[in-house]
C-alpha cells in the first residue's frame, strides 16, 4: 500500500509542476494510508525533475518520520491537521498557483459566479482568517492547518474541497491525491475566471442556489447524471 | 452521411481541446444530418484523448438514442433546441472557453468594439436571461436551449452565430460543426480583446453601424469581397 | 529584386503567424520595390500554412495587378497610401495583435510609459480619427490609409513606425518588411505593458522628454551607441 | 576562474531568454570575480541564440575592457555601480520582464502581499527615484546604478535582492549570476501576482511583519529550516 502511495504522491508532485500549478518548488502533495495512519509526502526543497518515489518521506499523524532519509516538506504539519480533521480525505495538495494565490493575497474568498465553479464546489472557495502573531510565532504550519479546519466548522470538506489561506495560497484535497491535483487545476481556472468577471464588473453576484445545486449535484452525490454509468 | 458526421464531430471535440477552448471535459460538439433529423454528439465525461468516432452517440430530435452505447453529453437537450429553432445550422459547439465564460459570468453581452468582432458577428454577442428556479428545477438543459432561442426572437442566428448563457458559458453554431469550432475560437479572442479594451477604458463605445456592416458584409453574404473567388 | 521580395513577404506573413501576432488570417504584410514602384503583398484569405512565394500578388501603386492569379489582401489600398506618403519605408505590416488591437478598440493612443517603448518609438503610438460613414461607404481601405497619413501630418514616420486605426487594429512599417514584423512584435509587448501599468495606476504619466530621447537616440540615428559598431 | 565565469554568464543570458524574461535583446547578465575585480558581461545587441562564451566581454571596475573584441552591454556602467556598492553580490541581471516592468512604469514599488513574495524578499521590492534631466544627460547608465544604490541607503541588498528603476525595468542580483536569474524569475511571478491581487482589490494591505519574517527566515539565514540539511 505504502509503495503504491509513494508512486502516486511522486506522480502528483510531478503533475503539479507539469500543469504549471507549482513553479520552482512552490507546492507539495501528500496522501494518507488510513489503515496504518501513515502519511506519504514530498521531501522539502527537492527539484521536481530529479525526485524519485524513494525520496518520498513517510510519517505518522504526529509528524514523526517512519521511513525516509530526507526532511519532509515544511508544510507537513498543515497536511496532518487536514487529515486529522477531514477524515474522509485521502490526499492533500498545496500550490501557489497564480490566480488562486492572487485571491488569497487579496483577502477575498472566491464567490461562485458560474457553473464551471458550481460543477466542483458547492459554494464559494473559503478564505481563512489571517494568522495572529502568536500563531505565526509558534507551530506556524500546524496553526495554518488549524485555521483551515476552524473555517470549515460549518462546511463539508467533501463539497468544498479547497481553502485559501489568507496572504498565502491554496490547500486542496480529495478522496485521492490525484483527485486533489485535478481539483487544484480546476481551482486555478475558476479563480482566473472569477478574477476576469469581477474586474469587468465589480458588482457581479453569485449564482442562485438553484443553479449551484443543479450543477454540483449533476456531477456529485447519489443522483449524479454526468459521465458514464458506473459498473455495478 | 452519419459515418462522415461521426468523424467530423469527433474531430471538432478534439479541436476544442487542442485549441485550449475546452479544458478537462468542459465542452461538447455536435452535428445534425438534416435529411434524417439525426444528431451526432459527444458522449458525456469521456476524456478527449481516448475518444473515438465509434464513441459518438446518435439521437433523434427528441433526444432518443438511435445508435451508440454510451450516454450522450448532458447538454444534448440544449443542442436539440438550437437545431429545432435555427433550421439553417448544421453544427453546435458548447465551450467554457476562458474569456467568453468570464463575460457570461459578469452578466454582460459582449459589445462590438472593433472590426475583429465585426468580421464575424453583426452586432454584440447576446446574453440570455438568467434561468428561473423553475426552469432550473425541471428540464434544465432544454430550458437553457429555450432561453437562447427566446433571446434570438429578433436576431438572425446566421449573422450572430453565438450566445452567452447567463452565469454559464457560450454556445456557438454554424453551417457545419467545424465552422462552429472556428467561430468558438474567434469568440474567445474577441471576448478577450473586449475585456482588455473595457478594463482600460470602461466608457468604450461600440463601433458605428457603418463600420459594423462594412466589415461583416466584406466577409459574409452575397457581396463578400474577402478571400478568393469561389469556383462557379 | 521582385523574386527576392516575394520570399521576404512570404516569410514576413509566416512570421506574423508564428509569433502569434496574426491568428487565423488576421494580418498581412507587404514590401515595395521603390525602383519599379511595384508592391508585393499577401493574397486574401489564404491560410498561412499553405501559402507559397508564388502566391504573392504584385501590383503597381495604383493597385493594378502586375503579376499573380490570386486576389490581393483586401487591405492593399491601405498599404498603398502608406507607401505613397511615407517615401522612406520599404515594408508594411497589418496585424490584429491582441493588446495593440485592444488599445485601438479603447480609442486611446499608447502613451510612452517606459524605456522599452522609448527604445523603439519617439513618443506615443498615435491613434487615427474614427472614419466617417462616408469614408467607410466608399473606398474604405484607401480612406483607412489616408486617416493614418493625416494623423502623421506633424510626425516623422521613421521615428514613429506604427499607428493604431480607431476601432480597428495596428499598421506598422519600417525600412524593410522584416523590420516591420520585428516592430509589430515590440508594439504588442509595449501595448501589453502599458495596459498593465495603467490598469494598476490609471494616473500614470509618460516619461520625460529627456528619458525618451536618451533611449530612442541610443538605438537610432547618427549617434547610436547600442549594439556593435557597423563595419565601415 | 574567468573562463568559468564566462560560461556562467553566457548560460545566464541564455536562461533569461529561455524563461521568457528577456524578449528580443531586452536584458543582460554579468558576474564578477571579486579576487581580480574583473566583470564578465554580455556584449551589446547580440542575439541570444548565436552568442558564445567567447563573445563575453571582460572589464575592470572602471569599465575598461580587459578582454574581448565586442562592445559590452550598454548597461555595463549600471552593473559596475552595483558591484562597487553591494560588496557581497557576485552576479547582476537586468531584464524588462513583463510585469516587473509594468510596475516600474506605474512608478510603484511592489508591496509584499503574500508569502510567495516573503519567501524571497524581506519587504517590498523598492522603486528608485526618477532620474533628473541632468542625470539622464550625462553618464546615464552610471546614474541609473547610483539611483539604485541611493535607494538602498537603509536596505540590505542581500535581503532585498532587486530594485525597480522608475519608468525603466528591474535589476536583480545575488551571490552568483545563476541565483540572480532565479530571483529574476521569481520577481516576475510575484510582480504578476501582486498586479492581480491589487487590481482585484486596490485596498490590499501588505502582510504582517511576523508573517514576512517567518517566511523569509524559514528559507534564508542561519536558522533556515527549508530544504535539506547542508552537508557539514
Amino acid at each position: 500500500m505504502l509503495d503504491s502511495l509513494r508512486g502516486e504522491v511522486l506522480k502528483a508532485n510531478v503533475e503539479l509542476s507539469h500543469r504549471g500549478l507549482a513553479k520552482h518548488t512552490f507546492g507539495n502533495a501528500s496522501a494518507i494510508d488510513r489503515k496504518s495512519g501513515h502519511v506519504v509526502i514530498k521531501p522539502s526543497g527537492v527539484p521536481y525533475d530529479t525526485m524519485t518515489a524513494a525520496d518520498m518521506v513517510i510519517t505518522d499523524l504526529d509528524g514523526k518520520i517512519v521511513e525516509g532519509t530526507l526532511r519532509p516538506s515544511s508544510d507537513l504539519a498543515t497536511h496532518i491537521e487536514l487529515y486529522r480533521a477531514f477524515t474522509e480525505i485521502g490526499g492533500v495538495v498545496h500550490t501557489h498557483s497564480h490566480f488562486a494565490t492572487s485571491w488569497a493575497q487579496s483577502l477575498h474568498e472566491i464567490p461562485c459566479l458560474g457553473t464551471t465553479h458550481a460543477d466542483y464546489f458547492r459554494g464559494p472557495v473559503p478564505l481563512t482568517d489571517s494568522l495572529t502573531d502568536e500563531e505565526i510565532g509558534t507551530d506556524y504550519e500546524k496553526n495554518t492547518g488549524l485555521a483551515i479546519v476552524r473555517r470549515f466548522a460549518e462546511l463539508d470538506p467533501m463539497q468544498t474541497p479547497a481553502a485559501l489561506v489568507a496572504s498565502h495560497a491554496s490547500f486542496v484535497w480529495g478522496p485521492t491525491v490525484s483527485a486533489a491535483v485535478e481539483t487544484a487545476d480546476i481551482l486555478e481556472e475558476i479563480a482566473s475566471m472569477a478574477y476576469h468577471a469581477l474586474t469587468l464588473d465589480p458588482g457581479g453576484e453569485p449564482v442562485s442556489d438553484a443553479l449551484l445545486d443543479k450543477h454540483f449535484l449533476r456531477k456529485h452525490g447519489a443522483k449524479a447524471t454526468y459521465g458514464q454509468a458506473k459498473r455495478p
